[in-house]
């Protein structure tokens, strides 16, 4: 038995140290129809790279393929260090459960980040404050219940397919519903945590799955630190559907104004 | 020696079959400044995917990691399907040279697109015609001599310093120099080849280097074969330069209006 730790999502990601291969296990708190929460897995693959002994630096990139449906249980994690420089580290994880085939396969890159001239091109989305917006209020599968989504724009009216398509963007408040500050792990995880752009598009869901998901993080753990946030305002659309697979992009926003990471992914629907 | 195929590109890009080792060579045609074009590197990874005979499907992304430099002349990709599906496969693919270490990583997936509701929400950017605008005639490395680029908005200004960052938002006509019918292979190479935001909004060059880059297909081999074109209208911004890394994000369309494919990256850059 896993002692509980503070907070549930760093019990749903939370994994065990082995030499190249590491363990972990599903978490029912983060279920979504019909496996764990993509997020939480991608999380998941992520902290066991950070926790990695051989690890250095901060998560700059990571690539996770959803390859086939993880089953409720335990996990292995095949950790590899592709190739390590002066600065970055690209490692590789594969998840597989009882010596089966690979499940989850990920890609990733760290980095010690370098003092750089910096510049923030991309406008801060105007929003109203999380205070002022209400907390989404139908939840529909267990893993929704851990976020407090607040949408500012975009809330899915799902229901009636629609005759013309609807617009695929959100603007959304995410925090955990249990405040957790805001790390290189929540990230990760709330890059996947937007509706299919899909059920926004059609208004109504429809089956849907991520194939494959990558996220860049523009902020190291000491920028994070120096936020010191436990939400996010994160923006979401689509720029295509087409022969059963449909595009994301997105941004993830500190209260503040700083860009912290901008993610895509491409999945699959039926419709 | 290889014959000369009727295209550059398709030389550049040329692999030799093995079992689950394939062999490949740089080209001087599509050379960088210290290494080959990415852009190749990644088409070349790409082609050997494509032709491999357990291929089935269009590719749908590919994500590769820059991990070292690439030297001048032969390379190994040590070619792997990780997982396949009914209608899916994912694949990983290293490069090596000398039996060294990895110094590019990529992974992929490709799908047997079925035909499903179908929405375009992006929106085909306003451009001149590509007979109207001018061929950019600063030629840097012999890569880009390979192209026809046609800036229509965002040529690059590289010579002093800008005192404020300029908008690093490009559109640009990208055709082969000696005209190719856009296929999956030069919509992976021309996913590479923006130039670094950084020197947009920068106005100069600085040390540059893409570090991972992913691009979604938007059409299988049937919607390009009814494209039947050899160009692009290409657009390309960035969100944000920080700590010695920025990102980029980009679009190609074909001339009709349909958008081909969607590419971010992640790239280093010193200033």
């Amino acid at each position: 038995m896993l002692d509980k730790t503070q907070h549930l999502f760093d019990d749903a990601t939370r994994v065990t140290a082995g030499d190249s291969c590491w363990q972990g296990q599903t978490s029912p708190d983060y279920w979504a129809f019909v496996g764990p929460f993509g997020g939480v897995t991608a999380a998941t693959m992520l902290r066991a790279l950070i926790e990695h002994p051989q690890r250095s630096g901060d998560p700059l990139s990571l690539t996770i393929n959803f390859c086939a449906p993880v089953a409720e249980g335990g996990f292995d994690l095949d950790i590899r260090l592709v190739k390590a420089n002066r600065s970055t580290q690209h490692w590789s994880v594969e998840m597989t459960q009882g010596g089966g085939e690979v499940a989850t396969f990920a890609t990733a890159v760290f980095a010690e980040r370098r003092p750089s001239w910096s510049h923030q091109a991309a406008q801060f989305p105007q929003s109203t404050a999380f205070e002022q917006a209400l907390p989404y209020a139908k939840i529909a599968a267990p893993w929704v219940k851990q976020y407090d989504f607040r949408f500012v724009e975009g809330e899915p009216k799902l229901g009636t397919p629609l005759a013309t398509p609807a617009s695929a963007f959100s603007k959304v408040w995410i925090a955990d519903r249990v405040p957790r500050k805001i790390d290189a792990l929540s990230l990760m995880s709330m890059s996947d945590a937007f509706f299919g752009r899909v059920f926004h598009a059609r208004g109504e869901l429809v089956p849907f799955g991520t194939v494959s998901l990558t996220t860049y993080f523009h902020a190291d753990a000491q920028d994070l630190a120096a936020e010191d946030t436990s939400r996010v305002l994160a923006v979401a659309d689509a720029k295509i559907f087409h022969k059963s697979y449909g595009d994301q992009s997105g941004e993830l926003w500190s209260p503040q104004g700083r860009l912290l990471a901008t993610t895509t992914q491409i999945a699959y629907f039926k419709a």
